[in-house]
């Protein structure tokens, strides 16, 4: 390791290094969640036209006073169908449904409510109280034409989706998803569907990471497993490097006689860091190739890669994309808890009623099974050692 | 409509109609984010062996006082290797790593820190405080062979997954998925890729919904349109309900007299419910074919749309699944609001600080684009009318 950094300064490295890739073209089908990187402008005013807002009729106002309220009804429009024309006689009237388009000669809506109606006569029940211009949402009058109505940077939700669609979007410019490879180290491990022995485990990492991505709606193209054999492990990882943006590798960081992996990488990429003044996951580090490619090197203790991949990578990849960081909630402390150790602890909790974290915290014993009931963690600062109950602490889920 | 019914009512009707799919089997790495229908079981003793918990010496703890605390060491086991033998004499030592197998024959373990090394010669700095046992965790000490780890109805979030990856399932069994199809309707609406006419809009209300579902994990396997026409759209009625099993309508469901939707349903289906005392959104049904099937019919406003998806459907999907109830987070009102309607009030809110909601009440404008800036919904009751700042309201986000 080189000399420890803080959590802060980590983050910090970590955003130094971030390059945002050339945008590109999507269908807007498939656009949900990605990060937007134009304007999306509105095409016409929004309304496009004067929307009639009750259901009711369409008058003349100057006629109220010159026809004594009395109006005849000739004709109806509904929403979606073309501007009507209120005919030529002052008293017309034209019955007009919610989100109809203002016939052309009227300028002003009396709801069914204050009317009364014999046949096609429509009486006024209260002519004084009817104003001019009444019921009317003017063309224009949310957003003039050209108006940006979502900003680049912002995520693709459906009410962003749904504005790009109606401004006639059938494609967006996007940022590209980087190519993820998760990559599993241990002579330990075996596969899923082999029986260990009693000293080996099953390589549960990849699947853990991969899940985590997953339902962060990344997608990783490779999952990898290495052997502590240095000399295999640089092949593999040439060839990873190759087709991946982004490598996160869980195990083989620390410094331990098989923890070949830095060395590896410092062939290879610059270092940014390597230790974290942090538990779990003091080991970690990042590297950068001379191209861009940035390797995540995770312990390989399944709760440190987890956190790892919470705390720095999905934050990472979120600002690769150019979107706006998410904000990171707050949960409060349900029980005093105490941390001697100069480090930033991430305390493993479960919440209660969405806002109180009890913690939870797992002996290191290298399975996920005491994280079963967790939510997810919380972060408490280096520079304090005592918590109170009611302390509000930042909170990272598991999976949202 | 039939008689209006609270939300609370509204919500209990769908609970009741809830019918839980026969689960099916699902390769392990397809299943993040589904929710599991078996319990997963622990297939050894966690951990499965008696874990070293320090970098040290392995000893025996009664040798300390035979041999005055010093020991020859004689051997060294990594690990992911296979438990090592301690020699047959007394003051034998095995240096160990974290994570190895206790060394048959010996009892206790001593940290680096704690000794001193010369060649293979090991004496300890502090015998006294040695402890027997020490810094050892106990094979099955975590959880016994045949412990419940993950229970039936859980989300498979990271950790579960990563748990089931461990304890050997390659596949587990879910709740299927069920296939949704996503309905728009209405004359006015033209493709997104067309140029409306000043009284038409482009059809959104699809993409919109179809986006919110798929951010949420629902995959939609079919979207239509279908026109005013209740002739035609019986047809395409039908047409939809044999290949669905959720169908998600928007439009055409008030008693306006172009809107058939609710005839055309009654005909083919029971209805649950027609009409909530609520806003957006009042003219809401559902209703349920005799095999199964289920029709939310939702206004065309695509305020209401959106609110009746996030509020009612989507809770509806994880129900079906057999998930627990998502809880729903609580978010603190920034400034005091009133509503005088004796309806539930779904307000549209702008997000301070992940929990301080300011309102953004969007006017019945017909399009979406003054929800952008909003982050979702709060629900305020229909038996209040003022609510002060400080008000802590459930909160439902547009995407998470």
């Amino acid at each position: 390791m080189t000399e420890l950094i803080s959590v802060a300064e980590a983050d910090a490295r970590i955003a130094a290094i971030v390059q945002l890739a050339p945008a590109i073209k999507c269908p807007l089908s498939k656009a949900a969640g990605r990060v937007l990187r134009e304007d999306v402008l509105a095409d016409r005013p929004l309304p496009p036209f004067d929307r009639v807002m009750m259901d009711g009729y369409a008058i003349r106002y100057k006629a109220i006073a010159e026809c004594g309220g009395e109006f005849q009804i000739c004709g109806q429009t509904f929403a979606g169908e073309a501007t009507g024309k209120l005919g030529a006689a002052s008293n017309a009237a034209m019955e007009i449904m919610t989100g109809a388009p203002l016939p052309l000669g009227a300028d002003t809506i009396v709801p069914y409510e204050d009317t009364e109606r014999n046949g096609d006569v429509l009486k006024l029940l209260a002519s004084d109280e009817v104003e001019l211009g009444e019921f009317i949402h003017r063309l224009g009058s949310d957003f003039a034409a050209k108006s940006k109505l979502v900003g680049a940077g912002s995520l693709l939700g459906p009410v962003e989706m749904g504005v790009a669609a109606s401004c006639g979007y059938t494609e967006v410019l996007v940022s590209p998803r980087p190519r993820i490879t998760v990559v599993g180290t241990g002579d330990e491990l075996v596969a899923v569907d082999q029986t260990p022995l009693p000293h080996q485990i099953r390589a549960s990492n990849a699947t853990t990471l991969e899940s985590a991505l997953a339902l962060a709606k990344y997608h990783v193209g490779d999952i990898d497993h290495w052997p502590d054999d240095a000399v295999h492990g640089r092949e593999r990882l040439r060839v990873v490097l190759s087709r991946s943006d982004v490598v996160v590798i869980a195990g083989a960081v620390s410094k331990g006689q098989r923890d070949w992996i830095p060395t590896a990488l410092d062939e290879v990429a610059e270092c940014i860091f390597h230790g974290v003044y942090q538990r779990p996951g003091k080991p970690m580090g990042v590297w950068l190739t001379s191209d861009g490619r940035v390797i995540f090197a995770l312990p390989g203790n399944p709760v440190s890669a987890l956190v790892g991949l919470h705390r720095y990578v999905l934050p990472y990849l979120r600002q690769r994309e150019g979107g706006a960081p998410k904000s990171v909630p707050h949960v409060s402390l349900g029980q005093a808890v105490s941390f001697a150790p100069p480090l930033t602890w991430f305390l493993s909790v479960r919440l209660e009623s969405d806002r109180l974290a009890f913690p939870m915290p797992v002996n290191n014993s290298g399975d996920y099974a005491r994280l079963c009931g967790t939510d997810g963690f919380i972060e408490l600062s280096a520079d304090c050692s005592e918590w109170t109950a009611g302390f509000e602490a930042p909170f990272y889920r598991w999976s949202s």
